[in-house]
């Protein structure tokens, strides 16, 4: 296989961007344990938490209390959302790896997302990326809404390609490209990656991909096609989809790295020790996750044979399972 | 795109795969109008039920009612699974398009599934394609397992193509590969579908795959690299998996025709139409479906824009959805 030495760089978003969700508060010190513990699978980045006000995001009013807490394991880079200046300046204090800056590329999903226009939004993520330039922090910026709008539909490339190159004149590390609302689909992922890595191929890039409609893993195989290395996922696929209850939402981590695994690629993470971490978010967060190899475990993970005489009655009855 | 003139032939297995593991009987009327129903989407070709026993499998012990009382629509083949000679005849009294014959490439898997050895099943349906050829019936076998087995582990190719071509020198029109279990990884798929469609491509190939893993779509994906042009799935995602409760089991219609639409294939299947028998099964099954297209709508049905002046406490509050 040519994909045998192919190395990947996965970010594990969830305890950012699942944990902002939940609605029973998770403790300062299970957050912490679950992010040491994260910090052992083999990463290359994890979002840890957001530096947002602690009123417009209760469950991640801790920021602080974790950055502090968790242990940092060399080569992981530990980044945090950050979504002003105030945030910045939480976030610097705490030796951040990376800040990660956050706006739609669709007015109307910024506007309900953020309570800005796209203009003020980046007026405001440039105040941040001036405070924090210079301080050997990295610079990320996310781009909401890159493959679709839940409320105008389609987004041109040429409007995602324009907010990369703004950002992009202001010294950003990197980008990440996100499937919002997972409104992506296989062809349109090949079509823009290959646009924005022939554009932007000096920075990372790296996609943020949700499994709303089933095609996460598919868009995932389109992305690696258009050369992209550098993808997010969510442990348990925490982080559900506000347009659509009871729909999945972040692509699942270790359905990510199974597949891509089984696919000869090198992500650096361990699966078992993905699927432990996993294992242990119902308790964490008191309800199911998404995961569906939580349930059906790895491809490998066999089951007993059948006792008995073929052909007689003391088989399992027939099913005729296609 | 140059997706935009394929193609491709799906078949709905929803009445026999999926139905056939539902607990309580369904209505032999509500079959019909639901296999009516389907006729009208534009699928190549439905799975319509099963002329096994009554007693293996009684949930579909109408078979013959449903088959009589169906409504042909033209261009539509009509498909039934038929285990052997008893059910062959069954079947061809009632004036069915095709008969699908089913056995595992794996040992332990064709025994807990059939209770029969694999030779014992091949010399079965050996008798029933000698029943039907002749008959202007078309013959297929679906080979399940074919990417893995949940109790052996790997199934090589070479035993898959093995086993296509003692059926293949039968005499038989066309082979389903049935990832049964959800083992299939998109590499595989790719290498397995070329090897088949190299040896076998004069005759009709189907993929039937599982999202038990959450890769049927992926594993789509890779298998139209390889030039497969026909797939089965079921209505819904109906049809669970017998070795992981609550995991998902066949690749879902609606999500498959989703995503295959906007990549620009042509599947022949009326989306808006698929989607509308979706929503009636939970209400004809009496449980939810795994469909997560019926949960989340289609890619482009749009949200309402949110209110308010940004930048100002009457917009929604500030969420960082990324």
């Amino acid at each position: 296989m040519t994909n045998q030495t192919k190395k990947l760089y996965l970010n594990e978003v969830a305890t950012r961007d699942g944990f902002q969700n939940e609605t029973a508060f998770i403790d300062t010190d299970d957050k912490i344990a679950l992010i040491d513990r994260l910090s052992a699978c083999g990463y290359a980045k994890i979002e840890v938490t957001s530096f947002t006000s602690p009123k417009a995001i209760p469950a991640l009013r801790d920021a602080e209390a974790v950055m502090h807490g968790i242990a940092r394991a060399p080569g992981v880079v530990y980044t945090v959302l950050v979504p002003n200046v105030r945030g910045a300046e939480r976030a610097l204090s705490c030796n951040v790896g990376e800040v990660n800056l956050v706006m739609s590329v669709s007015e109307s999903h910024n506007r309900s997302n953020l309570r800005m226009t796209r203009e003020q939004s980046f007026v405001q993520l440039a105040d941040v990326i001036g405070a924090v330039r210079g301080c050997g922090v990295a610079i990320n910026v996310s781009l909401s809404t890159a493959m679709g709008c839940p409320m105008e539909g389609e987004v041109p490339a040429a409007t995602v390609l324009e907010w990369m190159q703004r950002f992009a004149e202001l010294g950003v590390n990197g980008f990440t490209l996100c499937d919002t609302t997972g409104m992506a689909h296989p062809a349109q992922v090949r079509a823009l990656c290959a646009r924005a890595s022939d554009a932007f191929g000096a920075l990372e890039l790296t996609l943020h991909f949700h499994n709303t409609r089933g095609m996460a893993l598919a868009n995932t195989l389109a992305a690696l096609d258009a050369g992209i290395v550098r993808f997010d996922a969510s442990l348990g696929g925490l982080g559900g989809c506000p347009y659509a209850p009871g729909a999945t939402g972040n692509v699942c981590t270790e359905e990510l790295v199974h597949m891509l695994e089984l696919d000869g690629y090198d992500t650096g993470v361990d699966l078992a020790a993905v699927l432990e971490a996993a294992a242990r978010l119902p308790g964490l967060i008191g309800h199911d996750v998404p995961s569906q190899i939580l349930k059906a475990g790895r491809r490998l993970d066999l089951h007993p044979r059948p006792a008995g005489v073929p052909g007689t009655r003391d088989m399992p009855a027939q099913r005729a399972f296609s």
